[in-house]
């Protein structure tokens, strides 16, 4: 998607090198790293220079590739094998980073020498960063057609390209109804305590020319009641089978709202999102963060500096979990790269829905 | 209410110096601020030095006193009417100053002379903040009945010592539970975009030794339907005839939840907070207020200085509602200085509750 009109992907290979976008200098620098190898990819995931977990997918996938560019000959096999491991070891709870490293590594296994399997590497690594793009892309064209002209549409956190590698989930729909010409206008919820709305969702929306206002999270009932909200569009971190979706903290007050405003509500995932082993939303572990996150919010301050200020009381303590679940029944449908399902329709689609 | 276990009122008259809680600097630091006449005062409530109707109330009282004592034997009467012109007009919309400044006006008109104006206007004023104290403190009584021992309240926004003169609205039944030996527990809202929740309710909560925890705003339904909290309390800056209650934005979010879970929601103001000639929350204003309040946050960065950092990116626009109104359907009851009402009980009691 665009910035300061030109295109990029999230994350990208240009001969041995992987760049990518800084991600936690957003919305305040636009800057693009270069890493040499994949212990350096490693690093930049862990660290969250890239985030979300299409994107996290892909990076892993370039970093296999980078791996087995530098393996030497005699050893890619088991070289390649050790840069697996150190890649997968960067978030273990990440099942597309799995998938990809997976992929790339088994078109290495598969080749024949090693100038073939250094090719069959970046070969892999690309149709994963394809295949990421096309599906929310996918995604996009068949959300689009939920969004009317002159819709204004209520999103939460950071659904976009800047979590994939390019179009995003839930902001795709809206990409694609803008750039066919529809009026659509975004309610931004800044997403406390991360803030990845007013800093990642606001950014890519003002790259891409899509008119928008940030609202604090407390405000979007005051904006439903008084019926300036058409639909809301969010994504999704895990899809339970009973079709419960786990994503941001806040999301079930927002589908909340919009079930008592009857304002359709729609989750937008790639389907290796849902879960078919999960049976129900109850059973997705809520991981609660650390508690600074509430405490303090980082911005950057007049000077132009980057920094975080304290909110609270120097004694207080906060609370922070980090995801929570909306029952299936406050979701209207669910927008995936196979086409728009009911939540309760997913287990009966299981067969074309599973990766 | 207690700081560094010690007592202090929000605002207080020693001979004839006006002193009060610097607000704009908690909780990061305690300052008291000196005001050596009523120009002073005037300007502190302008600029916010203080906040809250009730506190502001009290603070007008006092810089009539304060006129008073400063005024010329043989004109203290224009004086002090020029002065009581200069302190309404730093609130345009504020009812409780308006009716604090009457009463002080009204003392000094109907004393003899120079000399017994001066006693009448200390005398009325400080009669203002006591009667105003005495107020919270018996909500707190009446309120402290609905805290069961080992309750989790949830709190939206100030409405604590700090809004009133002592004791708060929504704050003074947690205070006077926790003081009778209950064990109390408050989630606290960070209440964006103004962060007061964050910044004041918390202050207050540790400086009385209540056991609480900050929440981002987006987080409280997660808490509900986990079964973490038992009740809420909010305050109130408007409540219209019918029952609908307005009041810091986030608080109908917050009702819509506590109705979903069956949780007991409360509204806790004075009387004058009801008024009676406003048929229904419909006709309240919304006022929309500067969009850098939610673009902008604003805390004490590592450094321990006091500034603001910018969340969104340099051309994102902001939308910033400053209130929402909860319908009276969502609320349990209200609870006031003389009794605790069913929203739609109010009308009917019009002669008991009408000021």
């Amino acid at each position: 998607m665009k910035v300061g009109g030109k295109h990029y992907r999230t994350v990208w290979m240009e001969g041995s090198v992987i760049r990518m976008i800084n991600q936690p200098l957003l919305p305040h620098e636009f800057e693009i790293v270069d890493l040499p190898d994949h212990h350096a990819v490693a690093n930049a995931i862990t660290t969250m220079v890239v985030r979300g977990a299409p994107a996290i997918g892909a990076t892993g996938a370039y970093g296999m590739a980078q791996a087995a560019q530098a393996a030497s000959p005699s050893a890619y096999c088991a070289e390649t094998d050790a840069a697996a491991r150190e890649l997968a070891a960067t978030r273990p709870t990440a099942q597309e980073l799995f998938y990809a490293i997976r992929k790339v590594k088994a078109a290495i296994d598969a080749a024949r020498d090693f100038e073939s399997a250094k090719a069959a590497a970046v070969q892999a690594a690309q149709a994963v960063a394809d295949a990421s793009a096309k599906a929310c892309e996918q995604i996009g064209r068949y959300g689009a057609d939920l969004i009317p002209d002159g819709a204004r549409v209520l999103t939460h956190c950071n659904a976009g390209w800047l979590a994939c590698v390019d179009w995003g989930t839930a902001l795709a729909p809206i990409y694609v109804a803008a750039r066919a010409g529809k009026n659509v206008f975004v309610f931004v919820d800044e997403t406390r305590p991360r803030c990845q709305g007013a800093n990642l969702t606001a950014y890519e929306l003002a790259g891409e020319g899509v008119p928008h206002a940030v609202i604090a999270d407390n405000a979007a009932g005051y904006f439903m009641y008084s019926g300036q909200i058409d639909l809301a569009i969010v994504g999704a971190d895990r899809i339970a089978r009973n079709g419960d979706v786990a994503n941001k903290i806040g999301t079930y007050e927002k589908a909340v709202l919009a079930h008592r405003h009857n304002i359709p509500f729609y989750a937008a995932a790639p389907t290796p999102t849902i879960d078919f082993d999960c049976a129900a939303g109850a059973d997705i572990p809520i991981e609660e963060r650390d508690e600074n996150e509430v405490l303090y919010v980082a911005g950057r301050d007049d000077d132009g500096t980057l920094r975080r200020v304290r909110i609270a009381p120097a004694g207080s303590r906060g609370r922070n979990p980090a995801f929570d679940v909306t029952p299936a029944e406050l979701v209207t449908a669910i927008i995936t790269e196979k086409g728009i399902f009911k939540p309760r329709d997913l287990a009966a689609n299981e067969g074309l829905l599973r990766a």
